[in-house]
């Protein structure tokens, strides 16, 4: 590998792939010219692309493939049969060391059964999960699981706990992060099974994680905590709500603000202001959810984002890179993992010795 | 029962009671001089209140009690021990006719108990559920279940499919409304066992409900279906979250909106408009969940929402008493749930011939 940073890209995940994948591309490498890509897909297709972004077509290598796995594949059959996919072989990328980190718009379930199987998950995680950062009123938390596992128990929430904790520390660069459970409500007796059990481990665990005990949906934009740890299923609806109320609010926004001449005039003043605040809401913004508790980086964008989205996709790719995240994740869950070990074999050990 | 509108208030649920309940009471009694009320509380609190609101005072009765349900209290306890309680007391008023319906901003799960066992479900419905309007950029959708039934099975989606339906139909006014699945993906195979399972049910009932299919989170906002139907732990976050992103959408604003001097003017002039979009995603517009499935009205108000808030909550109280809502949903469930015995005993009778 070059002292350069090499991302690899799956050319063809998305709605609108390869088109907004290459543009994403060609805006990061404007950004960044020391960047290298490699470009899994449709080589013509890809390379017609390139002709008109020089910025790109300089930085990228094309590695061609006609394979695609398909939004409605199902993660088993794409893992079988997607062998010479353009997902698969730019996940395979990164385990043969070629490229530092990988970025799909592709296949969630898949994408996830790929890197499970190519990269393998981080000695002590069973379940990798979705992470995403959530803007909040006192600056920004992160949220996990966002959809990778559907189904949880509690010891698949503490998991989420430690990553999230590591996260945290590790990228937010917070000192001692706080961990709060999502939940219906924050008294103890509130919620599922998973969300009990997982609150019981924390309370009682040796692990030096900060827990704030149960929160609920307002406290993610209230920033009550740094990490906020959830299923896949409540994790994925409530990313997604959120961003559907975002798009009604600029809806009525705007609406109010071309009601009358007097508000239009206003909002002409206001302008410059009002782009900030709708560039601090956008969507596209926040795109680039990681895979965490995996051995090397990989991030999802949104499957119907667009160029700048995908650039922001590959801009948290290349920050873990530079922040060498999966290093410090590997270490922290290295140490917070023996610890635990340590704990649960000293209270057989001492069972032992008492009988 | 006199010809006027009876409207029992747990004058004690809450964070702010039995202040901002009384305000929200005059507000009400002020803006539809016709309604009675039963307040149900501390007499002593309540009457100081009401000798500075003549308007509330003018429309209620207080009806003593000390006993109130505390917001942490389990609901088998509640149930057991809060026979004299506030809450109680004002759903026992609708169970015996002197009220038309029921308002409290206490503890749901308790309220979800009491009134369940006072009033009962309707035929057919094993379990009620709390609905609420949503705004969408088409109009508003109602979500169901947003809290009272943490964990789901695939046939109690179904039955909340059906409410809902009801629900938009009889106060929306949809004359043949749209029911989505709220899921982390629209592919078949994508969800936990209870969505697949209730999508299956919907696939194949003979019930008429236009079933869409599974939506996602942002589906809402956008007003891809009339009726969302989800688990009430997923509900419950997925409706907070959406609460907590509103303020710090509102905050983002405000920044914005008072970061420069040209900024300021422009909001200035703005103002009118900027105060027609404030109000209507204002989250106290949109407080007043109603449990469905019930035998009577019952209509829960945020808990720590204020006077205008639980004025709202009344106000949807009104609409659904107004509207006989109640006797709509009881017609409606009762031809669907015939329809489906019918079909079933149909089903049994040709298992029967054929052996």
């Amino acid at each position: 590998m070059t002292d350069r940073i090499v991302i690899s890209i799956d050319a063809m995940g998305g709605d609108n792939a390869p088109d907004i994948i290459v543009e994403g591309v060609d805006a990061q490498a404007r950004l960044d010219p020391t960047l290298r890509f490699l470009l899994f897909g449709d080589e013509v297709r890809i390379n017609a692309l390139l002709a008109r972004l020089p910025a790109a077509k300089d930085a990228s290598e094309v590695r061609h493939t006609p394979d695609v796995v398909g939004s409605g594949e199902k993660p088993g059959v794409a893992l079988r049969s997607g062998r010479n996919s353009s997902m698969r072989l730019a996940i395979n990328a990164v385990g043969d060391g070629e490229a530092h980190g990988i970025v799909s718009a592709g296949n969630t379930g898949a994408l996830m059964a790929m890197a499970k199987f190519v990269l393998k998950t981080l000695p002590g995680i069973d379940r990798p999960a979705i992470a995403t950062y959530f803007p909040t009123i006192r600056n920004t938390c992160v949220m996990l699981d966002l959809g990778a596992n559907v189904d949880c128990n509690g010891a698949n929430l503490v998991q989420f706990a430690v990553m999230g904790e590591v996260y945290a520390r590790n990228v937010l660069g917070r000192e001692n992060p706080s961990v709060g459970l999502l939940n219906v409500g924050s008294e103890d007796l509130k919620g599922n099974q998973a969300v009990r059990d997982a609150a019981q481990i924390l309370q009682s665990t040796d692990l030096p994680i900060k827990f704030y005990g149960f929160v609920e949906g307002d406290d993610i934009g209230k920033g009550t905590v740094d990490v906020v740890v959830t299923d896949g299923f409540t994790g994925n609806v409530s990313l997604k709500t959120t961003e559907g109320m975002a798009r009604l609010f600029g809806f009525y926004l705007r609406e109010a603000l071309t009601s009358t001449w007097r508000a239009k005039i206003g909002a002409w003043l206001a302008k410059p202001a009002l782009m900030k605040f709708k560039d601090k809401v956008d969507p596209r913004r926040y795109n680039g959810a990681m895979f965490v508790g995996l051995n090397g980086i990989c991030v999802k964008s949104h499957g119907s984002t667009d160029g700048l989205g995908f650039q922001n996709a590959i801009a948290v790719a290349v920050s873990l890179i530079r922040n060498n995240f999966n290093e410090g994740i590997k270490e922290d869950c290295a140490k917070l993992f023996a610890l635990e070990r340590a704990r649960q074999e000293s209270a057989v050990e001492a069972v032992a010795t008492a009988t």
